[in-house]
């Protein structure tokens, strides 16, 4: 299946004008397009671009508020919340990055939870913009369930993803993002469509036994799987307590699915981010010394066969070097969706 | 191999008798007491009792300060610093926790890092001390390498610990721990013991090729395996900048191994504590009320077979509960060291 090349800018324009006649304020449409167009030039098309269309057609149901106003509340002197008034989870998550990078260069670390919001793309889009303002940054979501509990058989976490960012020098950062699954729901629709087999002990069937048919997948392994399924399942159980109980919301299990039927209801869903500045204990000379130190000595590191070793989302930054130049790949259903809302809106931009 | 109880009090009495022939403070013997037994208590042999012949001997060779001058250093309103003095890590440990939380019930989140430190057996433990005291705990550390980068053959991070704890209700909590690696180094030395095999995919030998033979293994493979490795490397990585170039310390590839052959030299170890007050965002009683929705819909969940589903940290506390009635079951090789201890102090204990 061929795919289409798309320029980030044209995307960019794209997601403008549909987002304008949706009523849809510059500032949230600005911050919607860097999260879904950031993620899908660094290859993760699982939350880039392709979550465009689903999140028109939420506008137009009503699970999504197109005119949010969102407000910032000082807790305690190094916490605040954001109840993102139900619009974009991406527009509140970098208001709240940028809110917690303000009160780390003060206090040394902060934390901002979220409430009352929906799906923000990647996490790590987050984490990475605090790594970009001289601080370490983490970012956690939680999302209807998918995962089974360790020596479960139904789902009861979300994927819960784990992410972190932090500057390596003046112009690079690690990025790890991560779900506490070992394969993203995503990686199931996508093999459902490739008519493929997935990996062996990640997915299981409606009984809760494993299964390498992702027509008969329902649900995910915790990180770590059958023997070491606990480890994904406790990190997964963290994330959860931050998002849900820590913001007095729902859990994974109560949460409305993204996937529907239900698109006209808010999904109140709970983001938790942390920024940590880097000169908090010593300073940004020192910080900076030890993460080339370290860099470096992973550069010099063998690997197996003509494999190659990468810090945490080094792959991802050389994929958006090329995707910033020769443009986004896009599956011919997701050319098509674009074209379709292309001329729903009239457009006229293909 | 029939296993010797002992019980908690008598091993706290031969660690005390011990420690003062060692001219180890008061307070640096209650820590340590406080962390090996607890957390052989909880069942978590590996990082236990069973580590206190080690610590006697790095205090004789001179690895381990015995008479520690601990100093807290507050460096931004919310971060703190403490210089270990190469002392027993579990004491500047409690002490970071101690400080973590005095900091987040004024400000709301508090990050400690610990520099100069030693092995401070499980890092839950003070994730746990944290969640007494009706805060969130996270904790981390890294450790001399074991583990191999993704794509690698030869090790690079420690088995770096992920630990995270935080109040169900007054009395209960969850605590989540576990190496970034599927399986921690000890496991391998237990199987060496024992002449079991490993798991499939969990160690690598001195080429980096998998192996299931203890004998063989050098390595660790990081959670996640030959397939979703990446996950467990990412994580391990985060954890590892934390605890090194954010204390401008060295990373674990450059740390001198626990298990020697050098046990004269200061091994300079990073810890970090997080402390996030449960109230911080809305309230205690908010968070209790989401708290018990959520193990409660966790243990309506129906488990695989015969298995149970267990919230992160209740096996362990039905543990703790078992052995502090019955004793602490040691093996005949710990117990041999003991007694050996015992007779080489001159304290007829046993």
């Amino acid at each position: 299946m061929k795919k289409v090349l798309l320029k980030h800018q044209h995307i960019e324009k794209f997601f403008y004008h549909i987002c304008r006649k949706l009523k849809i304020p510059k500032l949230e449409i600005q911050n919607l397009s860097n999260s879904l167009i950031g993620s899908s030039l660094r290859g993760v098309d699982s939350h880039g671009i392709g979550l465009f269309p689903h999140y028109v057609m939420n506008i137009e149901e009503g699970s999504i508020n197109n005119k949010p106003k969102m407000k910032f509340i000082n807790k305690m002197p190094s916490v605040g919340l954001i109840d993102a008034d139900n619009g974009f989870g991406h527009s509140a998550s970098y208001l709240a990055a940028k809110h917690a990078v303000k009160i780390a260069r003060k206090n040394g670390i902060a934390i901002v939870g979220i409430f009352n919001s929906t799906h923000h793309g990647a996490s790590g889009a987050y984490s990475l913009e605090i790594a970009k303002n001289d601080c370490i940054g983490l970012c956690f979501t939680h999302g209807d369930a998918f995962a089974i509990p360790f020596n479960g058989v139904s789902k009861f976490h979300g994927t819960n993803p784990y992410s972190f960012s932090a500057p390596i020098d003046k112009k690079n950062k690690i990025l790890v993002d991560f779900a506490s699954t070992s394969i993203p729901w995503h990686k199931v629709r996508a093999a459902q469509t490739a008519n493929k087999k997935l990996s062996k002990n990640v997915a299981l069937d409606k009984n809760g036994k494993f299964t390498n048919n992702p027509n008969l997948a329902k649900f995910l392994s915790p990180l770590g799987g059958e023997l070491f399924g606990h480890k994904g399942f406790g990190l997964a159980s963290s994330i959860e307590i931050l998002c849900g109980p820590f913001l007095a919301l729902p859990h994974s299990y109560k949460i409305i699915p993204m996937m529907g039927p239900d698109f006209k209801t808010f999904r109140n869903l709970g983001h938790v981010i942390i920024a940590i500045s880097i000169d908090a204990i010593t300073s940004k000379k020192q910080y900076f010394k030890h993460m080339s130190n370290y860099i470096n000595d992973l550069k010099k590191q063998k690997p197996k066969n003509d494999l190659k070793i990468f810090y945490p989302g080094q792959k991802e930054f050389d994929e958006e070097k090329i995707r910033r130049k020769n443009g986004i790949p896009l599956d011919k259903k997701l050319y098509k969706e674009f074209l379709e809302l292309d001329n729903k809106f009239k457009l006229n931009l293909f």
